[in-house]
C-alpha cells in the first residue's frame, strides 16, 4: 500500500481529505517539528509515494541529503507554502520528484497585512504602542502634531512594488480604497527583467487599475516611491534587493514594507537607514534569520520599524486553503498525476 | 484692536492664515498646554472676540468657570476637534457665544486608522509584536494554524457598526476592498433612534455601497457582529454603551474596534471579556482617562489587545484641514459671521 508522510498536522479540514484518499499515511504526532532522522527514515520506505512539508521547519528542508534518502517511489514533495527557497528544485525534478506548493490561495491574506503594514508605518504605530506600554502617554498627550505621520491620501502620492504578481495587485487594489481619488497615486514597479512588449503590459495593468501604473528600474523604485513595498520572491537576484545604495536613494519621508522573504532586504543596512533617518520607517514581516530573531535585534529594538511574526498568510481560512492544496498535491503526485500547482525552474 | 486667542500653535499652514486675519494674535508660546489662568486671564480681555482650543488640553475646558470668564466680546470658542465633549454648548450658546469644530476633514484618516486596527485586531498582531518584543519568536516558530486569526474575507461575515455618519461609512468603503467578493458581507449598524423613512434611508445606504446595510437594535448589533466597530460621538445616551452585558451578548469569536471616544466601551468590562474568552480581541485608539493610562492597565497588557494613543485623525495632511478650519472658524466667529462648522445642541 503507498503511503504519505506528513510532516505536521495540517488542520482538520485536509486531514480529513488525506483519510479519504486511499493512501496509508504516516503522520508525525507531534505539535512540532519532528526530528530530521524521524524524516529521512520514512523517505527511505519503499512504499512511500510523497510527503506534505513545511517552510521554516528544520527537519524538512529539502537537499542533497533528503532527496539521496528518498526511496524509489517518492513522486511528489509538497511544501505547505508559496516560497520554495527551502526546496532544491532542479535537484529532486534531476530524479523525477516533483515539487507541490501553495500559491494564489494566499493572496488576499498576504495583501490584507500588507495594507496593514503600510498603514502602521506611515502612522507610526510602533512608537505609538511602545509609548502606550511604557506609559509615556501621559507625557506626551494630544497636540496638533504629535504622534502624527505622512497621510496614505496626499494627493498624487507614488507608490512603488518590487515585483507585480499576484499579491501586488491585491495588494494595490486594497490601496486604492485608501489614496485620494481627485489626484489618484502613481503606481510604479519593478521586476526581473522588462518585457518586449513591456508598454501594452503598462497600459493594460493601468486600464485594469485606473490609475497609471509603469514597470522601471531599481533605481527609480527606490528614488520615487512614498511607499516602498517588497512582494518578490526570494532568488540570488533578489537577496540584498534593498541594501544600503537602495535606502539611500529611498526619500526621507518614505515608508518600506517586506512581506516577501526576510533576505531581500538587508537588515544591517535597513537598521542603518532607520537610525540614520533616511527613511521614514519600515514595517517587516519577515526579517533574515527568522524566527531566530531577538529582543535585541536592532530592527525590533527600533521604534521607527515593526516586526510581526510572519503573519502574512495566518488567517484561518487561508492557512485551511493551503493546507488543502498542499494534500492534494501530494495526493496527486503520489498517483502520479499532474499536481493542482507544481514548482518548475 | 480685537483678538483671537490661541492655547496652542496649530502649525505653520494654519498660523499664516491667523497672522493675515487682521485680528491680535495672542497665541502660547509653549509646545504644552498652557495654564488654566493663563487661559481665563486671556478669555477676560475685553478686546478678546474668540479662541483656537484644543481637546485633551485641561486649559481649556469650557464649563461654567471658562464661559464666566469669558470677556464681553467674546463671540466663537473653537476647538480643534470634531468631539466636544469637553464643552459644554447649551450654557456657551445661552451666552451668545458660538462652538466651532473642525468635522468631515479628519473622516478619511480615521476611517484609515479603523481599517487598520481591524486588520490587527483580526490578525492578533498585538500577541505578534510581544512575542517578536520578548524573543519568543523561535519558541513559536511557523506552523499550519500558529498566530492565526479569523479571516477578513470569510464568506457572509457581518460587520457592525455603533454610529452610521460620515466615519463609518468612509471605513465601510475600505473594509469593501477586503471583503469576500462572492459572498459579501452583511452591514448592521445602530443609531440613537429609527427613523420614520428607515426602510427608504436603508434602501438608500444599501444601494449606495452595493451591501445590505439594516439599522437594527443595540442588542444586535452585539449579537450578530463579526466585527463591531465603534464610531458614534459621546453623549450621555452611548457612554458605558459596550458594557458586559453587550460584550457577553458579543460572538466569542468576534473582535471589538473603538475609534470614537473611550468613555464609550466600558474599560473593566471589556478587560473582563477579554480574560474570559468572551470575545476573541479589541482594538483602541481612544480609552477612558486618556491620556492617564499606566503601563499596568489591564487593557494596555492584554495581549488581546492593542491601544493606540489616539492617533485616528494624525496624519499631517488631517491636522493641517483641521488647523486650517479650527482657526477659520474662530476669524468668522471673532467677526460675527457664520462659522463654516458650528456645534449646535
Amino acid at each position: 500500500m503507498p503511503k504519505i508522510l506528513i510532516s505536521r498536522h495540517v488542520g482538520d479540514h485536509a486531514m480529513s481529505i488525506l483519510s479519504s484518499s486511499g493512501f496509508d499515511l504516516i503522520v508525525n504526532s507531534e505539535d512540532a517539528a519532528p526530528s530530521r532522522e524521524w524524516v529521512l527514515k520514512h523517505l527511505a520506505d519503499p512504499e512511500m509515494a510523497a510527503m506534505c512539508l513545511m517552510h521554516g521547519q528544520p527537519s524538512d528542508i529539502v537537499d542533497e541529503e533528503l532527496l539521496n534518502a528518498c526511496g524509489p517511489n517518492v513522486k511528489c514533495l509538497s511544501t505547505f507554502s508559496v516560497g520554495f527557497d527551502h526546496i532544491n528544485v532542479k535537484a529532486a525534478n534531476e530524479r523525477g520528484i516533483k515539487i507541490g506548493h501553495t500559491p494564489g490561495v494566499l493572496d488576499d491574506a498576504v495583501a490584507d497585512v500588507t495594507v496593514m503594514l503600510v498603514l502602521m508605518t506611515m502612522r507610526r504605530v510602533e512608537n505609538g504602542i511602545s509609548l502606550v506600554k511604557a506609559g509615556e502617554w501621559a507625557q506626551i498627550p494630544w497636540a496638533p502634531f504629535v504622534n502624527c505621520g505622512p497621510s496614505i491620501s496626499h494627493p498624487s502620492l507614488t507608490i512603488s512594488f518590487i515585483g507585480f504578481g499576484r499579491i501586488s495587485q491585491a495588494t494595490l487594489s486594497r490601496l486604492l480604497a485608501f489614496t485620494s481619488t481627485s489626484h489618484p497615486p502613481r503606481i510604479l514597479y519593478t521586476s526581473s527583467r522588462a518585457r518586449p512588449d513591456q508598454v501594452s503590459i503598462d497600459q493594460a495593468f493601468s486600464e485594469k487599475f485606473g490609475v497609471e501604473i509603469k514597470r522601471v528600474e531599481r533605481e527609480q523604485v527606490a528614488k520615487q516611491g512614498d511607499i516602498v513595498i517588497v512582494l518578490a520572491s526570494q532568488n540570488p537576484q533578489t537577496v540584498d534587493f534593498v541594501n544600503k545604495e537602495f535606502l539611500t536613494w529611498m526619500k526621507k519621508t518614505a515608508i518600506l514594507v517586506n512581506c516577501a522573504r526576510g533576505p531581500l532586504v538587508n537588515s544591517e543596512d535597513l537598521a542603518w537607514a532607520l537610525e540614520n533617518d533616511e527613511i521614514y520607517g519600515a514595517g517587516l514581516d519577515v526579517v533574515t534569520g527568522e524566527p531566530n530573531v531577538s529582543a535585541d535585534h536592532p530592527l525590533v529594538k527600533s521604534r521607527k520599524c515593526v516586526v510581526l511574526p510572519h503573519i502574512g498568510s495566518g488567517d484561518y481560512d487561508t492557512r485551511n486553503k493551503m493546507a488543502e492544496l498542499c494534500v492534494r498535491n501530494a495526493i496527486n503526485g503520489a498517483k502520479g498525476e499532474a499536481l493542482l500547482a507544481e514548482v518548475k525552474v
